[in-house]
């Protein structure tokens, strides 16, 4: 089967490889029939040094299951699935919290000699506890949106639970990406009345408002901290949901916070140290919260409103390539031509 | 009148002053009972530069109101108050929303032409909103447990309460000063199950057990991070109260805390930087919480316990000084030879 590697900063190419098979009595092999790209996939894009061997890539999927192992017990051959970006047993004490992100006996797609998500086929460990059944078809003009529960959606979505966004709050989201925008729309969906955007891509924003923002402050640095302390009262943002990663976003998030407010982090931090003292975090008792977002815990609750069409995160995919153009896929998300890109195996 | 005043690190002294007097209408006068030194007196007592003018010092008293301004509408001269260690105006958006300490119109005793409460007396600003009347005389026997809720009580409860502490927790404790002994009184009054204090002073930590300490661990980096997890079943606590404000307590926090788990800060950072992310608080899903205390909040709430002796918080006092002997008892919490000093004008 064709499957994307990445082998350097900027060098991804389609290999053929050995069709995946069956290990473990726990596994099920899945036909891809949707994978993408992800804003996460652009770090290594930009820093990845020379892997000879290449390193598979993608790790938000739906697809068919096509085989199982013997012992797997609630998914069936032929069920439509999806998967989200950890895999992970479902029975673990983290897992039984909704966190399945550090679950005991799971892991990451791409690593550990599993396979990436931008690939013809994958197999998937655990898969009981893994994959999400959703009732669709390969044919279902709802492919999009159900491909975003694998990831940017239920991350969006982590970033307003962890932050308690509840009926009435105002909101703050730093970043315009996928993962910000369907932030944004899972604010509204907890029932923020005000969710301010911060980012400058027009179209982009323009899909946010839609999501829901009321308003977007394109401006950066301490020209949109004022900005955004303008519009609200001078005190800030009592939950700030940070959808970007670098430090930039992280300063933003803490000059437009409100004391006693949240900071909610779901863009991969690209730092290790960052301000927490007295003049930072500590002095105004700032909460700073998030993480991998366990979207296995979201999709059975965000799932209903996507199949009834009450919401359309797929809006955030704005081009559709198949495998082979996926180099260019990844030419086109840094340059920032297409917001995030779909793959059609 | 004599006041404490600090003139540069370990250079305190009491100087002669003239009397406070009303000068605003929210203004009261207050004749200090009892005052005490805090742990982060320290802080100065260790770093202070030369200050020929010196600089008032304490931030904790209990005392009668000897006068009132015009406007003081709710305490009465003759009360006996309790005082908490940031004055506040009880009616701005944060005090309504019980975070006083940023209270859009107060600020901290000992600064900006506000005594301290080391001294014979004290004009409080913002009478109304910032005392708090307490059925005491100043011959009780509980003059200590009630001077504990000027700071080291509500500071411990701030911690236990930003960590949402409740019953059957497993919660850590980090430092065995009155602050860390106070945390854990507050867990168990919470309801914690299991507390785990981390501290190694054998009479401090005896009276964390005497407070309800399940668990001590006197073991320091990370042989004390490899005990609190091998006590824990190998994956850390879900709540860790951070009360020392120092790098290797943040560092022991960030070791023992388990995924998913909150780490609450009341030690004042004597940082600005600190690991955030994915290697310590991101990947995890770590929240870091906390700040200085907004004591009054908590004084209404933690008063009826100490008045009839269900709690015996004053029990981290194990010196009582004079105003005179102020210099000595800095020097003999520096050394270690009192835990907390009760100073007596």
């Amino acid at each position: 089967m064709r499957a994307a590697f990445m082998f350097g900063a900027g060098d991804v190419r389609i290999e053929q490889i050995p069709d995946p098979v069956l290990r473990e009595p726990t596994d099920a092999l899945v036909r891809i029939v949707r994978s993408c790209i992800c804003g996460s996939d652009l770090h290594p894009y930009h820093n990845l040094p020379d892997t000879p061997g290449g390193t598979p890539m993608g790790h938000e999927f739906i697809g068919v299951v096509e085989d199982i192992g013997t012992s797997v017990a609630t998914i069936r051959t032929g069920d439509f699935v999806i998967a989200p970006f950890a895999w992970s047993d479902g029975t673990c004490e983290f897992c039984r919290e909704g966190l399945q992100t550090s679950c005991l006996h799971g892991g990451f797609w791409a690593a550990g000699g599993i396979g990436g998500g931008q690939a013809e086929a994958i197999r998937v460990p655990l898969a009981d506890g893994t994959l999400v059944k959703a009732p669709a078809t390969e044919d279902s003009a709802l492919l999009p949106s159900l491909l975003t529960l694998s990831d940017v959606y239920g991350t969006g979505y982590h970033a307003a639970k962890r932050a308690n966004v509840t009926a009435g709050d105002t909101v703050a989201v730093i970043g315009d990406g996928a993962v910000g925008l369907l932030a944004v729309l899972s604010a509204k969906q907890l029932g923020a009345e005000r969710i301010i955007l911060m980012g400058r891509h027009k179209v982009r924003t323009n899909l946010g408002v839609e999501f829901g923002a009321t308003d977007v402050v394109p401006e950066r640095g301490d020209e949109g901290i004022a900005r955004v302390r303008e519009l609200t009262g001078g005190h800030g943002v009592p939950k700030v949901l940070e959808a970007v990663g670098h430090m930039p976003a992280y300063e933003q998030a803490v000059g437009i916070v409100r004391p006693g407010g949240v900071i909610s982090r779901v863009g991969v931090p690209q730092y290790e140290e960052a301000a927490v003292g007295f003049g930072s975090l500590f002095g105004p008792n700032i909460t700073l919260t998030g993480g991998p977002a366990p979207v296995r815990a979201y999709i059975e609750e965000l799932l209903p409103a996507v199949l009834d069409g009450t919401v359309e995160p797929g809006k955030v995919f704005d081009r559709t390539v198949g495998l082979d153009e996926v180099p260019d896929g990844y030419r086109a998300m840094d340059q920032r031509e297409a917001l995030k890109v779909l793959v059609r195996p």
